[in-house]
């Protein structure tokens, strides 16, 4: 007789994230940092010897490790509840992640899957339909909106705190691209700056996007319409590596999108500020444990993790008292904490409980790609206002070539 | 026998800035920071008994508290050299700069005026054509590129530390305009949003002005094309009061300007950041005696006002040991300074030392306004990209008409 | 046949940490984040019921929930290795430490436990000798010197790149007993004042000792006397809730040693700064990714966790790219791993890896002992200079009263 | 007949300050920034050529440049009255300061003088008996007391908003002097560290004595004992370079003060931090503008320079709007402000305004020597701790031989 999902840990799977690869160490990290799920089986890399060898170095039993997804859905299938993976999480290339995530819902599994989603809004919408049709749990791991004064932003803007929201800046600087490493067998570079591989976009695509996924979170409202200035500076680069973007909100607000892996000596410097009528927030990475609130004629509040007064969404996704710093990590195993939940309601055949539902989801990716679609769009048409498509239906762009996207820009 | 000017204080008149007033204060003191510059003479209102008043609060005697600029030129030149004004300060409104300027260099006196320089390019260059006929001096109070490490900046780009310039990214938020105080009686707000007295442009003008220069200034590129959005969030104003700007310069750097006055709860948060391809530079007025200087593969340096190893441009801006903060009025100090050196070399009719010239000039100020035009066409076009002006000849859109470039962009 | 310990995860089991409690949830997340180590047992509480609830949140069969220490030691000696704990957590108040780490490794099993390492110089050196006589693994976790940039900070100073050390500030100030709380019944703050379960010292003994653990950690100088005043400031408290101290090292280096309780608005402020004759460093844990090295006429470097050219030893315990903030947990985990290292090779009966040996031990805790003697010591007398006691034999002061410690100092 | 002092500029005499010299020149620019003192006589040097060629760089005719203190009290008494000296700032080597202060008050003039006081508690007390003798105003220029939020700092102290005060970290370390650079011809590193000329102490008395004088202006409190540990880490430095210091303030708080000159890489960085039983405060010299206030329970709050909200006091301090920084000079220009206001209402023969008598007197000055040899008698016996002397008389200690104070330390 099997337990019921709640009341045992969840068995999870991983597609990628072998010896050398960078996100799926991270997502491991993630998942296990509650004690609330642990990796019973992968398929690592597409080379055997390695899936073997990355299994082993995660404790697996050899007949856990599989050579292709196919082959772990199929003999998972096969295994008892309780003892099979409960849900798949995909780490791999971006060109991926659409044709393994459709794979694994039609065999019935909950899947976490990297961000972006697709790489086309065609194959993201296709994927979507998929999900639907499946009725399984489906997160994308956006995880800056894992942590915890995100949470607050959003909950400040939506309780009202800083009034109608104005003007949003929203930034996402890196600078490890800045020369051309992807010509050096640099991996991550390699994959990333290959259109092959990334899809259409290469900086808007890597990083835009989540500065994108933290603005619509945190203010709520969606981009109306956007103008953006795309960029390949690099020598030989075919994806750009520089964005700037102007954003029109619906109901009236602006703001402006900077992305850049060009920007040297920068890290992940992801920041968000947000001004309303009434006030104003700002948020960055860097010291993510601090949420500055402004007002008119009063002094600056500094917000800190942990500390009394925080909306019920920031107290929950807090693990330690203020002052001890939460970070990166804390923040993504926020989605998968939540994504857990969900998916033990779903092996139970219960509903989740509300609060369980705060993560990206299927919507979000669907929307990210939007978007990159829409910058690449308004890049080509020498920074033309574009609309987002809507959710419905991709707009006429979603055809766009990425190589023609940037090669015009300079 | 009169004095040299190089051998005596020099004598200062200024138009504007009697009781109420908030620039004119300021720049008298840093005229007189120095020791070098003394008032002697002012026309510092159009109303007489306030004119006088505001004479006698600065020790003036009546006989030099005029009702006029017309006056004060008048019987200035009347006055022997070595005591009559050896230059005139101008600091009233915006629209009234190019006139008074005008007026004061034809009748020989050099001139420092508070930005802008006029309220339109037209204006600017019928007023650099005076100037140029006069053959004065003239200084245009750009302060912000007097701080030391504004000049550091400027230096390490020149020297190619940070290779060639690919990105810039300026910013000037305030948010003392996010509600209508121009409607209760508020002297500054009431004239900056007033577009017969500030000009065609609000926020642009006021501050987006002194973020194109320092950009410009630092980088030592000029902007070649912008697209602009302009918005007025507040209901009843006419002038914009809010600005996100995209940037093209030449040579092919691009960046992002981004001003406005309803950020709730900034104050005067000038900053600039500018990667090239070999490292960035960050600079923030608000702690204006820190630059961050980031390197790929090694530790951002912090490189700080008044330490060994910086340039002789911001050495000689600098008045005090490193850790004693050297603040908004020193580096607006520092362009009286250069400024002063010149009118002495002028009055003595010899060329003035070459470091001496590094303060902003009738040039900066024809620019500004090249700015300031091209960024409302723009934005009266939905934010269509648009050349700036050369110096030599205003564009067609010399012409645009202030109430119709914001109104439209909502 | 049992498998290798190498081969497999390690097991832990862990006293205390039951519902309620606060350090055992860090303890397990720390465990649990390199999926290296599973919790397989327990004896959470000493209330049973409370043991067998906690033991269900956490997936445990009831079979592995104990009742007590020694029951856990009892029936888990029985189990055959590769099932039964490997090694044990101990996260119990202060009072326990001891008399359970005592009774673990003389049962053959390898300690991890919470600091401070007893209640006494004398529990401590005993507790030492009984570790020796077993010859199995310990650890203390005096997790602030897991963050990667604190090890870096004592790469530099070995490396020789600050000179010889002249003086040291170590600072721990936290606010939350700045009022009497442990009178309403506030869980942490009722034991923490208590004497009978705290030790002979409050504020010192929490968070003193570990401040003195970063300072002789980063700068490998032992503190050779004190001068310390002790006060407690909220009337009705018993132990210390605050420390100023004076610090002379063997070699003639100076400092101070703040902490305190009572600081209103502070959260957990620990901080260093070393400076010795050719440079500087300094760190804080509310930025913990981020450490200055300051030099003579040179700018101050901003290093940071992730990035190229730090020492091996920060590059090891770091897990993520630059500018993706690590935080408490990790470097709470970096001990774990570290420790899993050497209980895998203790099992295996091979010798550990050098770099897994860098973890504070059993020594570190009686130094810790001995600095919170010393300090209590110091006080009493007024802030006469005291010196610490040699790890050989306790000092005459391992007596001394606590709650004369504080009532004389005000 | 004479303008009252009121309706005109304060005319300004200074001794010290030639060319080479450093504080001089500080004294000059804060006495100018406000267009209200004007400097007309100088004695600034010994060497007669270099005074008189300081005078001409400073715009001074030969007649007013005098050879000595002595010759410019007789030639400058006198002169008119509106045409004479109004008062003498002195900014030589600390050990004229008395000398030449007492010869001041006694021929009339009021004196603002650079600290410290005296080279001696003894001449202190001396000087104040001269110049209450004298009734003459009296200033002495422990500067940082003139920023606006230390003066916001004070009133929150005053104001009850952090409760009763219980602890003070004072802190002002710098580097320059880490080497032996006063065997290098370094002109102020030459007399800060030869006991003739810098009275008994260096660091301490140098930066030591502004720390005190903060902790006190801002707390209220006077430091009732102090057990201090000297050190003169530079071989070969017969004075003090480096100084930790137990504080217990009167009424029962306690606190920390630590000062260098060999932490190397620091700049200038004076900090205070207060925290009381409801609240704290934070302020460091690097950033003026900025003051942290902590509460239990919520925010901290960032009050800055120039916004709505400060007290009067720092209302009255400021120049400019918020978010333009203000720094040292302007701070420096608050003493002089204040000093010229009551200079002018004893030459009118009338009471100051109240608001005018917040600037640092004699008593200040008094108090600095007192806390000086305080600090050096309880650094000679070991950090034993020792009374600061009353005002009334000084201590026994007065007779401490500096060059015993420090080589005892190590």
């Amino acid at each position: 007789m099997s337990t019921a999902a709640s009341a045992r840990k969840l068995r999870m799977g991983m597609v990628g994230g072998g010896r050398g690869a960078f996100i799926g160490a991270i997502h491991r990290s993630a998942a296990a940092l509650d004690g609330r799920i642990e990796l019973v089986c992968g398929a690592f890399s597409s080379d055997p010897a390695c899936a073997l060898a990355s299994g082993a170095d995660l404790f697996l039993p050899p007949a856990r490790c599989y050579e292709s997804l196919a082959e772990m859905l199929r003999k998972e299938s096969a295994l008892p509840i309780g003892q099979r993976m409960d849900f798949l999480s995909i780490v791999t290339p971006n060109h991926l992640h659409a044709p393994m995530a459709t794979a694994a819902v039609k065999a019935g599994f909950p899947v976490i899957c990297d961000k972006p989603l697709a790489i086309s809004l065609r194959e993201a919408l296709d994927l979507r339909a998929a999900v639907r049709a499946a009725a399984v749990p489906f997160a994308l791991t956006h995880n800056y909106t894992g942590y915890p004064l995100v949470k607050e932003a959003r909950a400040l803007v939506r309780s009202g705190r800083i009034g109608t929201v104005r003007k949003v800046v929203v930034e996402y600087p890196q600078g490890w691209l800045a020369t051309r490493i992807e010509a050096t067998g640099h991996r991550q570079a390699s994959w990333r700056t290959d259109p092959a591989r990334a899809g259409l976009a290469g900086c808007i695509g890597d990083i835009g996007t989540h500065a994108e996924n933290l603005a619509e979170y945190v203010t709520g409202l969606r981009i109306r319409e956007l103008a953006a200035d795309l960029t390949s500076f690099v020598d030989g680069r075919q994806l750009d590596d520089d964005a700037n973007v102007l954003l029109r909100f619906e109901g009236g607000a602006k703001g402006a999108l900077i992305a850049s892996q060009i920007a040297v000596g920068e890290e992940n410097n992801l920041s968000l500020r947000v001004w309303g009528s009434g006030g104003g927030i700002e948020w960055h990475q860097r010291e993510p444990n601090s949420l500055w609130l402004k007002s008119a004629d009063q002094p600056a509040q500094l917000l800190r993790t942990g500390t009394a007064g925080l909306s019920p969404a920031a107290a929950a996704a807090t693990r330690l008292p203020a002052g001890h710093p939460e970070g990166y990590l804390e923040a993504f195993a926020n989605i998968y904490r939540a994504f857990a939940v969900q998916v033990a309601a779903h092996l139970d055949g219960v509903s989740p409980p509300t609060h369980a539902l705060d993560f990206p989801t299927i919507d979000d990716g669907v929307r990210g790609m939007a978007f990159i679609e829409a910058v690449v769009a308004s890049s080509c048409a020498n920074a033309a206002w574009t609309p987002l498509a809507s959710d419905a239906a991709p707009s006429a762009m979603a055809s766009t070539q990425p190589a023609r996207a940037v090669r015009g820009e300079r």
